[in-house]
């Protein structure tokens, strides 16, 4: 059952954030083999996975998150990766980074902005 | 122009928040009535009411901010009643704070359900 | 397997947090049952039965952590409980909220200093 | 000199905040009264009392701290008194308030304008 | 009207910023025109304009709430810039970040003094 | 009096932070003298020093509560030198970021790691 779990939030991990989510929990593995498991296990397997939303929901509603936190700047690229891979538009990405604005305030919707801006030259690069 | 702005928000709040934006926005208004001025017009008139997105989907990233936040108990009551009614189901909305405890944390996902248990009781109320 | 984690979880609430946490998990539990089996699964049967540092440790650690988060006052009432109940005294749980004052702020510290008040003063109620 | 800095912070505690001050450090004091001594010492003693600002100017960005956090209502309002004594008029508490929403959001403005309607309306009954 | 408000922000934001609010907002600009626009429009055409308190004030009231975020380095940064073309002193901002301390604690206001340390060397590069 | 609470605090800073203390407090020192006399005054000369808690269980607090902070990088760094140094092992740090997760959020436990790393990693070229 519990190997169930890390199967399922591996093979999400894999397919939503691909090379960025592995190195991403590739590097907190180097110090807590066991957080990076949970991760998998607990963020991906049991919830991310859950029916009721669909992943280009959750990543929206996760990036909401992330940029009001203000200092997940790591995290949030991961999520941007991954928004982007799940069908979210860079149009939609930076539509919730302003509509957060109001509510996080703009040093945090600034934050989330700069972070999309690293990932989307990041694309632009692989693309060209 | 600015007019504009006022009225396209205040339609908002009316609409998608009903009685208790009003009376949410009354309160603010007691004490600084430019506040919930600018409220309407920027929150509302100017991101609301923005192309890109649509109400449900706003709706979902903003109590995705504000649970994030932790200690906005009355605000993300105002939007759970908005996200009711422009079609958010409970079970969404449950489901967005589920999603949401792996980043903000448990304490503030509960304070979220809190929230969220409070409104749909009084809906039960209301249609009973 | 899962049901492990549940049943070490529930083991370590019920035993830990007595009443207290259960009634807890109950209000959680009924706006969304999934949240309240993902505490006992994840925070306690996953995180806090781990080997490597001991319930008073651990509840020391979590005090800190919820008092530097400001707006989980329910939470820090549990986990003060849960405290005193593995053994830490009232002298170190007050003297917790003073070692977090420099670092999350006065505020925090006092919020804090009010949750440890009225479980203190519960238990006077019951003992007496 | 220790006795200095916790005379000259008590001064001020009773100077600036009166009858609200003092009862709000004898609550704190109730369950730890050397916090009480420390918020004294040091932040009135040691910090408060520095030159290169006014008090009116200290409450000021007090304030703006208090709000920014976002769950202290209960210090707010302290130090909403006391910017009241110290000169600071209804209308710049309100646009202290109204200052910090682009930065710490509408939430946080929300809340701090909250708690000064109820210090207004508590002055308003003194002077009634 | 609209542009009024835009006007207004954008020539505060010239002035009180000079080169560094521009390139600021130009950076902001890249990924999201128009919440560079907002930051302009709201930010300072409606708000920072507003008459009840000077931009000396100002100033200071936004540096405590920034300081207070504690991950908001960058737009602290911009506001000491401001604070200074503005006639706040060097000692009156180390006097902010100092003041801020009690409520905010140690780490926000020591990220906050190592911005004003950046900010202060830019100066003396300047005027040297 | 003062000059007692200054030496007892440095004395602890001395050994418990080693160069990194010092280092840490020169930083502040460069723009703010008074802030670093009070980190050493308040911070570790008043709360530190106090008995009912040991160096070991302080330092467990202290990185819970900066932990949770997120945005407390340097100071982070700091404690868990201080922490190293007091016999808190290795796996106890690692242990205390897992077990704030739960409350904090993963990316505050892993901004926390991300520290841990940097810290054992200086102290592997040391003693290699």
């Amino acid at each position: 059952m519990s190997d169930d779990r890390y199967e399922r939030g591996a093979e999400i991990v894999a397919r939503v954030y691909k090379d960025f989510g592995d190195s991403f929990l590739a590097e907190v593995a180097a110090a807590a083999p066991d957080l990076s498991r949970y991760i998998r296990e607990f963020a991906f397997g049991d919830i991310y996975s859950r029916p009721g939303l669909e992943p280009r929901q959750r990543e929206m509603i996760i990036i909401s998150s992330l940029a009001t936190i203000g200092y997940a700047a790591h995290e949030l690229k991961a999520h941007i990766h991954g928004a982007l891979n799940v069908g979210v538009t860079r149009e939609e990405i930076v539509e919730i980074l302003i509509q957060v604005a109001p509510y996080a305030g703009f040093p945090a919707a600034i934050n989330g902005l700069h972070a999309a801006k690293e990932v989307f030259s990041e694309w632009d690069k692989i693309s060209s």
